[in-house]
């Protein structure tokens, strides 16, 4: 892709409240663009991004068993009523008149509507597990959007449910999906902490939260030094009723203790038991032949979030720095100055790398090279390539690698060697 | 993938309003399920389905140089009033209004959003043409829903849009959206006839639908079968001011009869020349150093919609007939009857497959033989392994497909081939 024909360019200036650093990076590099509070629109080089996050977290659903759906934006208001979580949900949820005068609850979550689908399908104990995840947008009318892609009022959401005959078989399952969190989590280079958690508006009987340490983040996780014990700090203070400060007794073991930890909520795991079951009456047939109702979980990740998260913890004074599975492409190659042969070199090695298959950002702008040079530096593509009248007097191209100083001069046709052995 | 792990089964009985043959078998076949009237879940088969729809259209567009994007579903209404769309959309927009009382649409196309998110880059000449498609959910509040998925209340759509800073780049850039929706249409086994259409509420110079030809259509194209000009039937009877029927004289040519035809708008492309810029006062700075408006065209695509149409297109009375490039899996293998031989040989067939890479879906249930070839036909995957012991005792597997009465007995060692030479 030449840089010149990508549809939104870095930024040198932008908004004084624009604050934290993720929000700041994927601005300024050109990844997304406010189109209202809290609503945002993915340029191209941010959806090339936010393609690798989906598909890594969807092959691993697929992995699980999970089969992919497509469910309706607009939810039936009586769905909602049913567990009176158009109450639980108060303020957050957009609701929606149709010209007809039904109401619909624009879906900020789905546990409702899946239940409905599968109760809908009248399944017999054969047919469980029951494993189904989607991508779609989610809207929750927040009080106060910030941090970019932080908290937001709409974003895609990967949402995934199970169904089981037995709360043993649930139990099983959540371990599963819990385990596959942690190897998504590995893969999008974000160390995570799960902690135990409060369900909110979401409802069920327990839940984990898959913190990611970051200064940015608005919430606290706590962890007991000696048991190792990790609780939203919110969890925390409901179960115990009280108030906790860094540095407390750890409740649990009552020697060790406890850790504040400023945190980014990723992602959010729920064993909901037969909290939406029984009120949506959804039964199965047991071996017996008796109804009964269903077990089930659910588990969500932002995909916007998650960009931000890596962001929030990939970056440095002069931009982001992308992991190699979410870089938006493979190499950022730059000619400097405006020599006949830095850009017939230049050229030519763009289309080897067409011709390979590798994926390449080529800033073929005639702009000063300090620009190019800050811009690749801001995009933050994780191996760089740069051809200029001194590299090419040096014996070739500048080879250099975005997370260190390290660069080294080498003919062009090493090129593809080092990119293999940087990429496996 | 195992049937009987598939969440969404086929059904025998299906509610007495559904009528057209395309509803009515992506119901059955276990595809899509109704949520509310005119909005639909799509179902791990169907999603299989849909999944390839979106990535031949998606593949084209990159192709000509488009670059995905996403974009908010809820657009600030003040976008909405710069050209009076508001108005002529009227009560098809679903309007929701935030606790703050800020009023937005829901998408029900993006032209206005497009506008500004591309006027707010600033561009100059440099960057044109900017081209540029999503994969979103719109929302239209139909007074009538109908035919399941040909006509409904929110809908996954391609659409892209183009912007250029002459009249004559959008016309040449517009005849290579026409081509491609040609190829398009050709790799889905889409028959389509481009008409001149009426913009309705779109807005612009010209455009065209591509219609496909079909009994359960509720357009109606008409064509010159002398000079072979092609309109739609409100298109003509507008511009001409009076009304038309089979067989009148072609207002064009004067000598030629007009066919009328029955059919489906399965895709619109749009000129919309400066219908947007204008209001919106998105301009470029030209080589001359002057602002000018900019010119635009738009390109939609449903997918749930081109669902509908391969099969209102493609079925017989038993059921589905997929096109080999949209079918969930490439082979559909049963196994018939509970001798212990088929099911063995049915196992070693189904994980060669799946160690091939060939995706299967393997109707592993113990149930009767003729429902088994029933639910086969019903759900129309084109490539069929049969294994009963009728099969086993005339040489192996018996292999059939979907399009013909053929079949043939084999040795199982050779439905690589049979497969390779189907599928090339």
């Amino acid at each position: 892709m030449r840089y010149s024909e990508i549809f939104g360019k870095t930024l040198k200036n932008i908004p004084a409240d624009i604050q934290l650093p993720s929000h700041q990076l994927l601005v300024k590099g050109g990844f997304i663009r406010q189109v209202s509070s809290g609503r945002f629109a993915i340029l191209p080089l941010g959806y090339l991004v936010s393609e690798k996050v989906v598909n890594i977290i969807d092959a691993k659903m697929r992995e699980l068993g999970s089969l992919r759906i497509e469910t309706p934006t607009l939810h039936p208001i009586e769905i909602w009523k049913k567990t009176n979580r158009d109450q639980a949900f108060g303020d957050l949820m957009h609701v929606v008149e149709d010209h007809r005068e039904a109401k619909f609850a624009l879906g900020a979550t789905a546990e409702g509507l899946m239940t409905e689908l599968v109760k809908a399908e009248n399944p017999t104990y054969r047919d469980f597990p029951i494993l189904i995840h989607q991508f779609s947008q989610k809207f929750r009318d927040e009080m106060r959007p910030r941090g970019g892609l932080l908290r937001v009022r709409e974003f895609m959401m990967k949402d995934a449910y199970s169904f089981h005959t037995t709360e043993d078989d649930l139990k099983e399952w959540y371990q599963k999906y819990f385990d596959a969190y942690l190897e998504i989590a590995k893969s999008l280079d974000l160390t995570v902490v799960p902690v135990v958690a409060d369900s909110g508006a979401i409802g069920g009987d327990y839940n984990h939260e898959f913190m990611v340490e970051s200064a940015s983040g608005e919430d606290l996780f706590v962890k007991c030094e000696s048991c190792h014990s990790a609780w939203s700090l919110e969890k925390l203070e409901k179960d115990e009723n009280k108030k906790f400060e860094d540095g407390d007794a750890c409740p649990k073991c009552e020697s060790g203790a406890l850790k504040f930890t400023r945190s980014i909520e990723w992602g959010h795991t729920f064993n909901q038991g037969q909290f939406y079951s029984i009120p949506h009456k959804a039964n199965f047939v047991d071996q017996d032949g008796a109804q009964k109702p269903l077990w089930q979980g659910a588990y969500g990740i932002g995909i916007g979030r998650t960009m931000a998260t890596v962001v929030e913890t990939h970056h440095d004074d002069k931009g982001i720095m992308w992991p190699k599975n979410l870089a938006p492409y493979k190499v950022h190659l730059t000619s400097l100055g405006p020599s006949e042969e830095v850009s017939e070199l230049a050229d030519k090695v763009y289309s080897d790398f067409n011709e390979n298959g590798t994926t390449v950002l080529f800033d073929d702008r005639n702009v000063h090279p300090g620009e190019k040079l800050q811009d690749m530096d801001l995009i933050g593509i994780p191996f760089r390539v740069v051809i200029s009248t001194r590299s090419i007097g040096g014996g070739g191209v500048e080879v250099s690698y975005r997370d260190n100083e390290k660069s080294d001069v080498v003919p062009a046709s090493q090129i593809a060697d080092l990119l293999n052995s940087f990429y496996t």
